[in-house]
């Protein structure tokens, strides 16, 4: 399965920059066939996310590691809550320990960031979204973290939904005919998304059969009363310097998405330990 | 040169998650001989990294593009400043510029960090280190952000420098007995690091033939007692818990190095767009 | 690009099973330097496709191969007419022979099947889909002939569509339950179909928003009767046994799509032969 | 094994353009711990063919999969009969049913055509042979399913055999220079056929030491008389334009194989299906 | 191809595991944008094999490599002649320099060494056999310098030629069982080879239709009258601890191939060194 | 991990190159249930290595092989001792059996050659080293057997020690801006070596600040005067046309190392056999 060799590749590389022709320090001092105990913990409160990543970073160098996680994916814990214990190869738990931490600490950053924005919408029945702001190599586990904050994931990526933006519209002569020929040129399980700016963008849009329709960087005003036009016969999507601050107003215009970058660019890593007993 | 190999993997992986089964939007709309020029453009000041990588993103889809940077590698901009020009087929251009600017945000945000750091080493003999705690993947290229932001760059991974820390010494009895078995596993050409937290670890460490001491969450005044014990006759380190606030009271104390690992596991992105404009 | 990398991995792999350890026969009679020039001629009448990726072929084995396709992508040819001409290497032409062959006859053996098909919904609104019954390895090139023959793609795959079937409904218990489960777990720009066999399931993916409605081994008249009741809230698609005696009446109950699997699970090769003349 | 390298990669790019990303059907309605068993079914009579590589597909998607298969390799069923019987995990069940039945189903009737063909040369010592006309990747299946339908294998491909055409001979300037030349060209344990199209030829070929000789449409007079020259010192071929109605008489030519291209190129589907149940 | 592709992966393996994250020598003190010229000197007389693998070595790490070979594969040369001139990127020069002269000195190692033994065999008409005694990953290069010192090759692997051994006639029960079987089972473009120990075994075999006999550890005297029995039905090898002083007499008993182990498994590199002169 | 990873590749590589599409003979031959034990005998006295690496290659085609071995790693046998025992699949024996052979027969080669070395350097200070004239892909495989001789590995490859050289110091304008330029430019744990000629090249090279200075083709007299100036403040490393009979005089210079590039560019294969025995 892609899914399974993309979530590998990343592993594997992320294991073979690290590790390359071996942990020396291990090697030369751990005995090969020693084993231990570890045990994660939160050193600050927030959302874990990623625990599956992590185990599969462990399996890789051993195959023979078992992993107790003590939470859920998604769920959140508290500063000094156990996050898993891991038991395993001595020498496999040093040599894996930076990687799983670097992705366990990442994708629980991310999930800790959106939980905070998706509480903001509570209430509303607008979705949060993320997009395609991802670290390079990390799109299915960064948008794993998103949904584990409990946000909606947007199009994987550009094969998986038609996105009709400004270029496009350009070269097309307009949105009307963009849309027609994406439609002609797709297949046929996949919605068409577009971008516009004004209300009379939004029309165009919606009379051409657009399944959703970004409000790109528009005011609040103006993405209310493109909802109004649109009354429900396309999905409505607001994109664009979207702050925690703003998203409750935003939600207020009615729109059933907001997108918002930075909770894949810009990531403050959850700090999350990991301390390694010998077995007796 | 397995260098080359893993900014391949990466770059290639990075296209593959987003770009699969292809642009769907971009080829049914753009014509497949149009070319384009687009330019970059900082939206906030900052030190710009990753425009090597960045090419090649586009090359990678595109062999055509050319690629004419405004600034170099490890350069300052202001707000508005151009970063870089790029000619080549249009289509490549639309389905490339995330991937691309997904980088280059990523490594200038390292670098412009890094370089804040490295101010207030300024006038000080103390080096900034950066540390393993990088993006799963992107190992070789936030290590060349760190660079780029003016600071050296620690180990690359397990593979390229023995560190010797805790669990290492309780398993080998003691730090002598870990320092002579390294030495006599390791290939001639690699030193080895000893983590100690006091001086009478330092001083084992030190008689040992440690060729750096790692100073691990100890306080200043202990480091500084440190540094005099070892007298130069190893390089130290000053480790744990580093921010921007405490720096120069670290470098005080007269470490060779210090090092930071929130230079890379917590990463603003740059603010950086891409204007795309159909050739006449 | 995924998609160019499938493409990619089917070519060298044809490639990689044919040539092995390399063309013995070629190797050891033609000189390496010799250059030749070959003409493709179809030896029966129909629709060409896979120009591209027979091209590709030639390329693999030598990059300086020179490739004047003489007619188009999914152009209809008389018996007797040549296709392309191709001037490279005298030992790449004859080694890349059969691969380029093999590929060329298959893509344009379905697109020649698709337009008879395609020939009879002329004058109807109904639109000729493909399924995923292709050989292991061709789903592109398979879709892609079906393209050029005049049909339009059904889900590439898996991945890019939800379709719920028989097993998916009883496991969640009923399709109102299915559709809502797979809309919260799926990216926002992917359409659900729902395979429905009488006019009880119809109403009911109907009511539970499914984009598309799988009318499956229906009779013809509980096809249209189905038309009717949708009326237009969803899309329809007729499956199950379709032949191209079937496809008229099938239309006329109003369906948009009518999917058949022969188009590609049951192929026959146009018949095209290769001439190779050296060069003076 | 590079035959088991091949079959595995055939196998993962099928898989792999099927999943990529994940079957995201199967995946938000089916829960992971879910077992299931699956029934295949013949729905037309016909040479079973593929059995092993089917169950591959189950094992790629899912180690735990319990296969057993109900009829051998090669073995004849009627419509109705039970073919194999599947049980493992109900995700891997749905998610790999496609996959495997494209084989099953394209193998299948690559073994039924074939035995039809095997059939009409019974009492006769002349033995049907495959081409190289095979699906592009699936040389070794296509090959191991004419097997099962009781024909032999022509060369796998480029590699195992010196096949001396006409283009070979002119270059050499002559055939008895191509024999030559080839022989002390290629390993010592490896074949050398020699395409002829009269009497002269035929002559020519044998006196220089070819160990096969392929009659390349030649009339059924010309091959009796060919095969009569040869006088056993050399194998004989019948080639070109073979269909099951010249097969009988061909034979009684008296060459030692009849080759068919169509066997592999133009191949009409077994019709099988998998009928999956849960476990209780 | 799958020659080009073996060829490539020992290469690219070699480079990888020598260069790795990069030459950090050159890297730090030759200018990316420095070129400069070498010369190979032969440092003691031989034969020259592996002149186009090492200029691959040279072009993999920098494609605009030009390189000038002043001998011909195959060639004799003596102390201090000029074996190649390559012109090229001053650092790629410097990085491939260990690799490119590890592949060429061990094949001229195996060319050199082979020459003597095939000069043992003028005037006879028995050849010179290399075995897959090779080094692991260098097969082809390894039998590709056998061929340049004038030997021809066996067999290149388990795949290209059916071997029946001890052991497989005793799971046949006898040799006619065992040739019987491997005949129905191989491609029929492929010879048959048994290995035998005396004239029983060497008539059964002949009678059995062996393509070439293999006189396994026979006295010459032995072989002589295996020789005559055979009488030009099948071909002959002589193997088994051969060495230069034995050849000429093998070689007498009319054995029409002498198969040597040595020749490969234990090989002295040819003493070649590479002198780099910057360009001005 | 990379080391793995190498490992994997070049025992993988070895297999395909010999196997390719499958061990046509024992596949015709010997059931696919067969079960057999071999028996791994030394033919002449020596020290063995790649017990592991042998095994692993026995693994990798049969995943259900019990390897028992008899000697240790580097342990010393004499002609007819037992080196190791092995069950598994009849086929896998067989089909694995020349791949490992040639494997352990270079490793034990290069231990045996390695301790006849190192066996020289007894009673004194002085460390014997590999080079990087390995076979291209053996390198960790090479250097392990150079280990199990009784020896230390010098740099693994480019990577992972700075060696300055005669081209490079030139570039550099000189020793002291080369190791100046060189520590600029590595991570912190990597050590500089410098090759010098003569004492001033010595003397500039130590006040540099290098961490090992390599004794380049000087006489022993020059050595000891080199190694007097040194006075231990950094290591040295006698380099350049060393053979076993200078070694004990090199070593009477005081020198820490001497390197021998002919332990791996010119090995003499251990004789190693294998005899297969059906089980009961």
């Amino acid at each position: 399965m892609e899914r399974e060799y993309l979530i590998e590749k990343i592993i594997s590389l992320a294991i073979e920059e690290d590790i390359n022709t071996g942990d020396i320090t291990t090697n030369a001092l751990i005995p090969e066939e020693s084993r231990a105990t570890a045990e994660m913990t939160a050193k600050a409160p927030g959302i874990v996310s990623g625990l599956d990543i992590a185990l599969r970073v462990f399996k890789y160098i051993d195959g023979t590691t078992v992993w107790t996680p003590l939470v859920k994916e998604g769920e959140r814990v508290s500063k000094g809550d156990k996050i898993a214990r891991i038991e395993g190869s001595y020498r496999a738990l040093l040599t894996a320990e930076r990687t799983a931490l670097n992705i366990l600490q990442r994708m629980s950053g991310i999930a800790t960031a959106t939980a905070i924005f998706v509480k903001e919408l509570e209430g509303t029945n607008t979705r949060l979204l993320d997009t395609r702001k991802t670290a390079p190599g990390m799109r299915l586990l960064d948008k794993m973290a998103v949904k584990a904050g409990g946000a909606t994931n947007h199009r994987m990526g550009l094969y998986d939904m038609a996105l009709i933006k400004d270029n496009h519209i350009k070269v097309a002569g307009g949105i009307t005919n963009a849309v027609k020929q994406v439609r002609a040129s797709i297949p046929a399980g996949i919605k068409i998304e577009v971008e516009v700016t004004d209300l009379n963008e939004t029309r165009e849009a919606l009379a051409a059969g657009a399944d959703i329709i970004m409000l790109d960087n528009m005011t609040n005003e103006a993405m209310a009363e493109a909802v109004k036009v649109i009354d429900r016969r396309a999905e409505t999507e607001a994109s664009g310097n979207m702050n925690v601050q703003r998203l409750k107003e935003v939600a207020a215009t009615g729109v059933d998405y907001i997108s918002v970058g930075a909770l894949t660019h810009s990531v403050t890593a959850l700090d999350i330990s990991m301390n390694i007993v010998p077995n007796k």
